[in-house]
């Protein structure tokens, strides 16, 4: 499965949608990963926001490493992606449990996830502590564009989940606010 | 157009999803609105974090009365949603301009959208002035029942919006992870 580089500009577009996402780490050599709702953008630089807390296991890894990836699964994984946050990485190794495939990065040691529609490799800048807020700054994006299923899905918060219908374009009534390359 | 109050305690799930939001503010008597995408859920508590700056007119408006309305459009109201955030509360009086109807809140003087599918009247808690982050805490919530379309969407980044489809319902998988009386 090859990935295709992603401008590091473009890479917000990966997270202001909103979609559920699946954060891998790797720590002492051990794959992990979590699913997560929770974050936003917060530039156009591939700065992200992530509110966890130390209830996850991910949360050790993140603070130790200062590494990981954020991953676009689509509506095909909807149902292995919720099992991912039903279970804790203390008990299983999630991508031999799931049948998920790890790649390896460029820019940091976590694993993308082959069969996801996008990944974006993130050092962790900074842990906000008293907010539980984990900042972001993306480093490397990639796309799988030979994947078929390539809608996404946002969770409602009590267990149902919207995936993408039609699309509107509306980009003539916004120009002057896209940013240049996007 | 009678609002029906939303328990707060399941205002989370307005925001987890990650629908474009329209923030009401007044300021000095004047009401005003921008469009936001970026933007997450903090806990179950209606905790909410934001993401916006001093270049946003509404920043001074956050900032001095340190309350605001997270207003929830559906579809039919994308192609004011997109216009509203083309342009400046310095210049326009928005809710003229688009013809959208203040209402009055219960717990804070910035208006609720009549036109919205779902409001959060919330006070800022915070501002993370590094990070450009406002912290929210969602005081009352309310939903507009009687409204035929309900469909939200989310922006892309470059212009074009993710309209909800269809509805997945994966509450099985994840009974235990679901807050009481969510």
């Amino acid at each position: 499965m090859p990935l295709t580089e992603l401008p590091i500009e473009k890479a917000f577009m990966l997270i202001e949608p909103g979609p559920v996402l699946l954060v891998t780490t790797q720590n002492h050599g051990r794959n992990n990963i979590m699913t997560i709702s929770w974050h936003m953008a917060l530039d156009f630089s591939a700065r992200v926001a992530l509110a966890t807390g130390p209830w996850n296991y991910s949360f050790n890894a993140l603070m130790s490493t200062r590494e990981c990836v954020l991953n676009v699964p689509a509506v095909d994984l909807a149902e292995k992606t919720v099992r991912i946050g039903d279970c804790s990485g203390a008990d299983v190794d999630k991508f031999k449990e799931f049948g998920l495939t790890p790649l390896p990065g460029k820019a940091v040691r976590a694993p993308l996830i082959a069969e996801c529609l996008a990944c974006l490799e993130c050092r962790v800048a900074d842990y906000l502590e008293p907010q539980g807020i984990f900042i972001l700054q993306g480093e490397r994006a990639w796309v799988n564009p030979d994947r078929k299923e390539r809608r996404t899905f946002h969770a409602n918060g009590d267990g149902t989940f919207a995936v993408n219908g039609e699309t509107l374009n509306l980009r003539s009534l916004m120009a002057d606010k896209i940013p240049s390359g996007v």
